[in-house]
């Protein structure tokens, strides 16, 4: 820092000197209120002489970012006010909050929806004392903050957020701060190349500033320790005009940051003028800004004998033991009187209304923008009807027929793309075609605003206004979906089951973001669900081998929140098509969808799809002989399956044990919504312990034949009755280069393991059981052995169907 | 890529004719081997005109970036020879490995270790055969490819991996091809920035090789379709000097990647010699390549009418259905015999000597470089004793005295640093000092290769010759850490455990690289286990809120091979230093360390601590009364404890129920080793059933404390006698801001909670159970309305101690 000259790349001063006392002012309001949040309990507006009991015994929450946050903020308002524009912000230091809860509660949204927190003084000492307190707000960007759909708790999806924000929202700008901590990750490291899928005729704007504040907790950052001739060149690469605001004097800072928002704002709106003009989406060298202040801007110089204001030192606290250190809670006082509140609020404590004026009004206030409540102006899906010809898949015989399960759902999709041009994406990374979805570029194609060459036109599927999004960032396509969906649109994601992995941790936050909007803030409305399609599964990934082998992102799925998780495992076409048309319904889930993208056999018809995802599990009538129904415990053994591919291995080993035990009797259910097997305390989809036991019987053996890793059947259904009769087989990392039946084998999900299971559990079976057992394991031998023969499964097992 | 005008960054030809001769003969010897491996079971040199039955029935692999790999791969054997330079090969795109394993196979690597693969005919036909074929090998660079460390089949890591290999390697340059579609991933794009971390006196070299062949699965690139000078801004801007080398025509290809090649190395030599011979380590610009050449180099034009070459369309398998399309058949034919193999092999199938003779010989050869087989060079560390008084808490009487549990262990960390000064790194995102680790600086400070300022010598604790790796991209230090595991030294992850999640996924792919090595690679040797330490955990994170708790990366874990992992909570400060002393002795393991960095109470002195963590758990007799020993059945109730916070409440609960219930039998049972849960069928670590009657009882209420998502425990002990009787407490997303005791109490794991779990299990409480219940609900209030007043928790609950 100290070593930066102030720099500018736009000369002017556009503020009048009363303008600039009065938003220098301002932005001392917002210095004194983050301030007062992390210390101050009592006196709020410091009427009385500061004393130590008026701080708050255990002081948290994170100063460093928050004079910077708050900065940009009043500077977004000024345009917002100059150009009556509607802006959103984001904030990626979201432990910057007192940066941005400041402005939102000077402007009077705050207290809009917290109404206990008013502009006076009572509610200025509840703002307060409420900040990283018990039972208060966190210190992050929270759905409790009116105005931010992004947290900051993970750093690394600010910028990828604010684009899905941006995205067929052609009136917005967004403001997207990102930490120069955050800029070391990954994901926001090439969410920067958003900018070759932005439309400018379609979408409306991002302005990325880096908030380049030089620290991390204890570190300096990358970015601010390299030339600022490579640091222009990084941006340039990525394709940005870059502005450098740099500096710490405010009243340099103030003109400086007026002047360059002018610049880049005018900018956008010549680019969108000049694009939606001539109709041409060409890629434009967008602007950007950085925004180089002093980590910890207006701290104190130092404390203590250390530099604290320009170093890491003021990350988060900068200042402790009010309580024991007379010096300290002297010093603290100066700090905040330094702001000079008293000529910041009247005696009621509201901000004078010669600074109020500052801000926008009404819906244009950052934190009162509609857009980042998205579920008010959420739109309903148009939906066509799923059960239409067009989708349905013709079911005379259940499982005679093979399909690819995903193809109908890519029709599906298509058409609901085509009704909903402006309010629905699909989120891909580089794989809709590979997982069978490519119907849908007959409506709409990639997102492509980067060069195109002659050979495009040979299947590319490329489009300046496509709206499928494909990139080799499954992290930038859901920070896309998400920004897109918390303001109001709707969106589906589909990526190879294995590398869901990559986000899972996206998986997780926006799941604990979802279960605090819906039980923790009422003003929040609910917004359209975060859908993920599983396809390219680990039982057709014999062929890619173990790297490509995963089915445990379901396992993650189900630590997370009851309310706000659904998994399905459609069996086939038809059920996917109804489960696809569920999910696209819904509002405030994450809906995971586990389905293969290769031909598979078909089961149910449209109508019985229906009922059996309705219930989300039941009784395959047609593949029992246990006369179901009329005698709930008359089975000897109940077979389960749940998944495509399970469920055809379980079929053909009922198959064969009516063909070699016809007196055996069996039943046959299929589980399609996962979480039916939880207990109904736990979650809403769980059966009650009597509908178990009337579907499973309470004490015959069960054999489960799983699509992912067999232990999370166990932890799912661990209290229901004589729970170790469940015999659960499923993917446990038995996989290397094989044939799909040999994986299946391997995990002894197959057939003929499974038939072995049975005589292994039912005692009944008599003396024939030795003689089956030794067929099974002959079978295993043979297709192994043509296998390594010949590359592939035998005939008779790849084109076994359901003979009855 | 048509657009593009053959375009190199440094003049001159220094290939003779007859040089240029020979590699282009050896490039066609790769391509014909890499076409082979795809298509061919038989008639592996062309010697009979190719008939359908030749050619394999299931067509599997990637064409389009292999002819690329060799091209890469000859001109460094072309460098290694002329400088007896050592060289590393990292594939980045993993499914390339025919570009890959040809080059291998005909240095002579690979019959080395595969001797059925030999180099004649005969092996040849052995060596495509197995290729993509069921029990064979993959088609990415897998474990059982000679000279790669790096698989590739998820994209994102190949320049993190590289750099982890240089580091502390200063002989060695590491190629580092980097694919397009890859360069377009969070993980990768950061990774560039690894060149601030790299000192050129002490680590070595990598060559960054962009591979910028334009396409996707079915996509064009991004960085493939921005202008010259926006890529070369980019990476001037990530602070590298790219070199260009773009075109399609191979004696132009030749001569160019000759020239640049040795400009590259010749620089590099300078920059480490200058740094060597002053001593003076500054960040230099390391010299980069960008290689744009076409897609599927080689293959037709077009097929079918399509285009082919240079064009997404020869990513996997560029032309199928040999076995009924004539015309296809023939084309393979042309294809195949454009390589002229006859002129490339003699009779017996063996590369003609005057090819042979351009690879290098003995370990140089990067099949067989021993850096790539670490194990073979690995050192032990040399260890301090963790049993000296310098690191052991003395601990007088079990549960009185308070430490910070990471504390001890970052002295040891400390001086495990000071005796392994050339092979062991610590890796940690900006959080060495915030996860209570800091003494390590005494020895080592952070590696920091970028601008230094005056005020960083007071405490940002940086140097260019640091061995504390600190960037705030878990991405990319993960990465760094396998690179030098897998290169055969020793390394140490610790991270904020929500965070962990980040790098779930490299976590998986590097499990299932390890399990590979352990079971079916027989020539790769033990490399030192991955080891993370996960601190700053979920229970106090009840400050920074929900988006900082996440205990489930443990979950994951679980669903990993038994042989690689391993899973430890130790409960306090000499259990933590027991269990760190035995993960960084072990090898070939994921060794997974859950530990608090707060204060807490401290139980078992360095001999209990040892036995208790060999053992894996145990009961502490000191918090029993039941006499446990000599009648294995008598408590009437089983508390168990896994982790820190856990432990402490469940003692506080044993403490309450001893006052409030004397004649009550309580048996207290710690867990460290959490896989001893498993049945020992399942792990090796886990208890037989006749151990885990005996230590849990065959029948008794089990009251389980544990650190994360309570199900795990029943996923883990489903197989158990009894199971229902197993209660687990443990976290259930049940956070917001609160005090540590009201986090606890929200999900239940606290002291009150317990017993009330104990009341409602144990029926022989009589009347008293109803007013203890009442005062445990009491409590619960009571601590809340304190804890909403003062921001704290009460002091009787903060300071308690176990009382006996």
């Amino acid at each position: 820092m100290v070593t930066t000259p102030e720099r500018l790349t736009v000369p002017g001063n556009p503020l009048s000197d009363e303008e600039l006392r009065k938003i220098d002012a301002y932005w001392r309001a917002c210095n004194y209120l983050a301030l007062g949040m992390i210390y101050l309990k009592d006196n709020a507006l410091l009427k009385d002489p500061l004393k130590a009991e008026h701080v708050k015994p255990r002081l948290l929450g994170h100063w460093g970012s928050s004079p910077g946050l708050s900065f940009i903020y009043l500077h977004m308002n000024r345009i917002i006010k100059q150009y009556n524009q509607s802006m959103v912000y984001v904030a990626g230091p979201g432990h910057g909050a007192p940066g941005v809860l400041a402005p939102v509660y000077l402007e009077g949204s705050y207290s809009e929806v917290y109404p206990d927190k008013g502009e006076d003084a009572e509610g200025m000492h509840r703002f307060f004392k409420q900040f990283s307190f018990p039972g208060g707000i966190g210190s992050h960007c929270t759905p409790e903050t009116p105005g931010s759909i992004h947290e900051g708790g993970e750093l690394g999806y600010s910028l990828s957020h604010a684009y899905g924000i941006a995205f067929d929202n052609p009136d917005v700008i967004v403001g997207a701060v990102i930490g120069d901590g955050e800029a070391e990750t990954g994901p926001l490291a090439t969410a920067w190349h958003s900018n070759k899928f932005l439309n400018p005729i379609r979408d409306g704007a991002v302005i990325p500033i880096l908030h380049l504040n030089g620290y991390k907790i204890a570190n300096p950052t990358i970015l601010a320790r390299i030339s600022h001739e490579e640091l222009e060149s990084l941006f340039r690469g990525y394709g940005y005009k870059p502005y450098f605001v740099e500096g710490s004097d405010p009243t340099y800072m103030h003109q400086a940051m007026a002047t360059t928002m002018e610049t880049v704002v005018k900018e956008i709106k010549e680019i969108q003028q000049e694009a939606r003009s001539t109709g041409v989406a060409k890629r434009p060298r967008w602007p950007m800004i950085v925004l180089r202040s002093p980590k910890g801007w207006t701290a104190p110089d130092s404390i203590d004998g250390h530099k604290v204001e320009g170093f890491w030192r003021s990350h988060q606290v900068p200042m402790s033991d009010m309580h024991t250190n007379e010096a300290h809670l002297q010093l603290l006082e100066q700090w905040l009187r330094s702001y000079k509140p008293e000529e910041l609020f009247d005696e009621n404590g509201s901000l004078l209304p010669e600074l109020k004026e500052l801000s926008p009004t009404g819906p244009l206030r950052m934190g009162s923008n509609p857009i980042t409540n998205g579920g008010l102006i959420r739109k309903e899906l148009r939906m066509p009807d799923f059960k239409s010809l067009d989708y349905v898949i013709d079911v005379p015989q259940p499982g005679t027929t093979e399909v690819g399960n995903t193809g109908p759902a890519g029709k599906f999709l298509r058409d609901v793309m085509r009704m909903n041009m402006t309010n629905f994406r699909v989120f891909g990374p580089d794989e809709t075609a590979s997982n069978r979805l490519q119907a849908i570029y007959e409506v709409s194609k990639k997102t492509w605003m980067a060069e195109m060459f002659a050979e495009d036109l040979d299947g590319s599927q490329l489009a300046t206004d496509g709206r499928v999004m494909e990139m080799l960032s499954e992290h930038t396509l859901v920070g896309w979906m998400e920004g897109y969906l918390l303001s109001g649109r709707h969106g589906f994601f589909h990526t190879y089951e294995a590398f869901a992995h990559v986000i899972d941790s996206m998986f997780n936050q926006h799941a604990k973001w979802l279960d605090i909007c819906k039980n923790e803030v009422p003003w929040r409305a609910p917004v359209s669900s975060w859908n993920i399609l599983l396809s390219s599964t680990v039982w057709r990934q014999d062929h890619n081998g173990f790297s490509h082998q995963d089915p445990g992102f379901v396992d993650l799925v189900t630590n997370k929140s009851a309310d706000v998780v659904r998994i399905y495992f459609p069996p086939d076409a038809n059920c996917l098509l109804s489960v696809v048309d569920h999910c696209l319904r819904s509002t405030d889930y994450t809906n995971v969808i586990v389905a293969d993208k290769q031909k598979h056999l078909q089961y149910l018809s449209m109508e019985e799809a229906i009922k059996h995802c309705t219930k989300g599990l039941g009784i395959w009538d047609w593949a029992c002989n246990d006369d179901c129904g009329t005698e709930p415990d008359e089975p000897d053994v109940v077979m389960v399956s749940c998944g495509d591919i399970p469920t055809k291995e379980a079929l053909a080993a009922t198959a064969i044990m009516r063909e070699e035990f016809p007196y055996l009797k069996v039943r046959f259910i299929n589980v399609v919504d996962l979480l039916t097997l939880m207990p109904k305390e736990e979650h809403p989809h769980g059966l009650s312990n009597r509908e178990f036991d009337n579907l499973f019987t309470p004490d015959k053996p069960i054999i489960f034949n799983f699509h992912g890793y067999p232990w999370l059947i166990h932890k799912l259904a661990y209290r229901r009755s004589n729970q170790e009769r469940i015999h659960v087989r499923g993917y446990k990392e038995k996989g290397n280069i094989n044939t799909p039946l040999e994986l299946a084998i391997n995990n002894e999900i197959d057939r003929f393991n499974l038939v072995i299971d049975v005589i292994d559990r039912v005692e009944t079976l008599g003396s024939r059981a030795a003689h089956v057992r030794e067929r099974m394991n002959n079978a295993i031998i043979e297709n192994r052995n043509h296998a390594y023969k010949y590359g592939m499964d035998r005939d008779e097992i790849v084109n076994w169907r359901w003979p009855y």
